[in-house]
């Protein structure tokens, strides 16, 4: 299904305090069409009915995050890991998403080598489950800074290279977070080869705030910060994307405040940036 | 001059409630034999007098830190940059430093294109003076969650191609340092690469805590974090460098403790890592 003309997103962790019956009632009224679904905000929820209530409130489905954290330091903790993912397909598949996003993961002490080849077999393992689901898997290269313990993969590049190795398969994907690769001198050629591949699956936005005081929730609202938003949706563009533009900001600051005033800032913002 | 068998510097910096007297003093009592100088140590001394102090204590002075920071909005703001890298050169050749290495500068705002063109136009202006002055600039890439607004050269790859622009000059080279390149896939190609330029110039340990809780002053003590120091160390030799290994390390937890227990801790971790 293509998004509606605006594709204007917003993963529910944008607006962490509500809860997804918030989200369904509040984001239309900011002129909000997608809905990037955390697996947090599904505990205790009847997954079957979700899809319908999405539909029932104007918003379509656009993903479910998280799958992914697939290197380990035990082979039991690694299966582990694919038997979520496997879940986390089958839960998009029932709620409607047509998309897994993959924080593909990393363990402290553990070398980068070796977790980014339990990543590659972890994607591979899943695979076949993700094609039977009608899913499509994204893998989102995260900030180097977050190369310790959330991603060993840290580049399009990498993105890039993970699914030439598995042959490119058609349910392979790559999400592209403006806030994990803004720095990247190769972005722009990264993105074309994404493209040209078809793996353009998913854009995130938010930005990059100076000075940024906390490694994982500091994010800023578009405008806020330095990123080269427009830039970065120019080159997706040019490169096919046609998707929707996801609002994903983490931000105890933003949090702090009343969300339905935090999401009018965010409506103003997608409308300044994107018209 | 070669570096002492031991190899071990420590910056200034990494024992920052210490004036440079303290330095001189304490050092030498815990195997250190090398010291890299902040240019703010030297605030208020007689700079002839610098070298010879340090010869007395039995150290050797490796670098003066930092020159750079040649981006800005305006054509004054820029020139006043390159003024300030003639005087740190002045400093260096006066304090008997060999190197200045140069965190080489963001805007925040600007495009990270515009300030990496203005980076390579500021080390072209000053190269002459470096090369009259015998003192080697090291250009130190830096994470790339410092691109914003400290340094627009984020990986080995773009230093390497600094120097290759600039017609690969005798008196530049590159400082790496642990911190901000243990991350990146091409790592090892990128070292090998600069050894066979001649330019691996300085190499800066320390280590990546998890969590990180600030993103400017907690770095860890080698040992404390997941950076694989010794497989770095080992790519840097086989790519033929022999110079000393210096510790920089910025950590609000560790200037808060008694900073001759802390030197203590960097001998005995040092120690552990290289015998």
């Amino acid at each position: 299904m293509p998004p509606p003309s605006n594709r204007l997103c917003v993963h529910t962790a944008t607006t962490k305090p509500w809860s997804l019956d918030e989200c369904f009632a509040e984001y239309p009224k900011q002129g909000v069409s997608g809905i990037s679904i955390w697996r947090q905000t599904l505990e205790g929820r009847v997954l079957a009915d979700v899809q319908r209530q999405a539909i029932d409130a104007g918003l379509q489905v656009v993903s479910l995050c998280r799958g992914g954290f697939f290197p380990a330091l035990s082979q039991t903790a690694r299966q582990a890991a694919i038997d979520d993912n496997r879940l986390a397909i089958e839960q998009a598949q029932t709620i409607g998403a047509p998309v897994v996003v993959l924080v593909c993961g990393a363990v402290p002490g553990q070398s980068l080598q070796e977790s980014r080849k339990q990543i590659a077999d972890g994607i591979a393992a899943v695979l076949p489950v993700a094609q039977q689901a009608g899913v499509k898997l994204a893998i989102e290269p995260l900030h180097p800074m977050y190369c310790d313990d959330r991603s060993a993969v840290n580049t399009m590049k990498q993105a890039n290279a993970i699914c030439d190795a598995l042959g490119s398969p058609s349910h392979l994907g790559i999400a592209l977070d403006v806030y994990h690769v803004w720095w990247d001198p190769d972005l722009q050629e990264q993105i074309a080869i994404a493209g040209r591949a078809d793996r353009l699956t998913a854009f995130h936005i938010c930005d990059w705030k100076t000075p940024t005081t906390d490694l994982l929730n500091d994010r800023g609202l578009m405008g806020e910060g330095c990123i080269p938003i427009q830039q970065i949706n120019q080159w997706m563009e040019q490169a096919g994307f046609t998707g929707f533009r996801e609002v994903e900001i983490f931000s105890n600051q933003w949090w702090a405040l009343d969300q339905r005033e935090f999401l009018k800032r965010i409506q103003a913002s997608y409308i300044d940036h994107f018209g």
